[in-house]
């Protein structure tokens, strides 16, 4: 991809969907999965409408173009958010294997409105021993079993 | 909790439910969502099999468990993982709210197997400028737009 707008549609539809996603009862986040200019799949966010905490924009988006395109992979795509993706939707990018990450509002955006993608991003870069939320690691003899089971299993599906 | 394994079952149990996911074909991933001594839900990665990059182990339970609890608040429960949780997967605990995340192997076990979560938290250390995967913003003058809209909906449902 270039340094353009993505070509066969516009930044301005995936910011147009976020703003009819806040009249629907959604989150102000809206997501395409674009391959060159077709586009795969679209989310939008719907976290407290399902009651999913990682129905994110991104995360919808994502899961529906696995589906299309009958892959675990979506290599060769990129991700448009409507704005910068959160940790979680930027790690599922990653594991997702888009070939880039392309987003029209930022993380200050969405702090102005009230969500803590900022915050987490912060929470992030500093050490857990500082976080509010306890994250501690309680290592028992057989920790690895799974790992090595793993890797004794010669049709594993790497992913 | 306390510094003991939480009550009511055993760490074993998520460490041997992650190896009998090898063995069904899927990575060598489960988590539980507790709360006190109750199991609310569980959860294997299923990536490979559900085609969906962000099927890991957690977000297949925290998922389940906001469906048990009829909640997108996971608040007054913790996170139990058979291996520490990716960015992914530890974003997804703090937008579910989890009051606490445990885990049995850590992120250089999973590199061991060929798992990139170790890589993807170095990633999120570094300057996106560094990253393989390009993540650009590209402002629009309506960038804002989703936000005001979402900030002027005085019944919005924050999470």
């Amino acid at each position: 991809m270039t340094d353009t707008p993505l070509p066969g549609w516009s930044l301005e539809r995936v910011v147009d969907t976020a703003v009819a996603n806040v009249a629907a009862g959604g989150g102000p986040f809206a997501a395409l999965i674009v391959r060159g200019s077709e586009v795969v799949a679209d989310g939008v966010n719907r976290v407290t409408r399902d009651l999913d905490p990682t129905a994110h924009a991104e995360v919808v988006a994502i899961r529906s173009a696995c589906q299309a395109l009958d892959s675990f992979s979506l290599a060769g795509c990129a991700l448009v958010s409507s704005c910068e993706p959160c940790p979680l939707c930027l790690a599922a990018a990653l594991w997702a294997r888009v070939d880039e990450v392309v987003y029209v509002a930022d993380r200050d955006d969405a702090a102005r409105a009230g969500f803590d993608d900022r915050a987490f991003y912060e929470l992030f870069g500093r050490p857990r021993s500082e976080w509010a939320t306890p994250v501690r690691e309680t290592r028992t003899a057989r920790a690895a079993a799974p790992f090595d089971a793993w890797l004794a299993k010669p049709d594993r599906v790497a992913y």
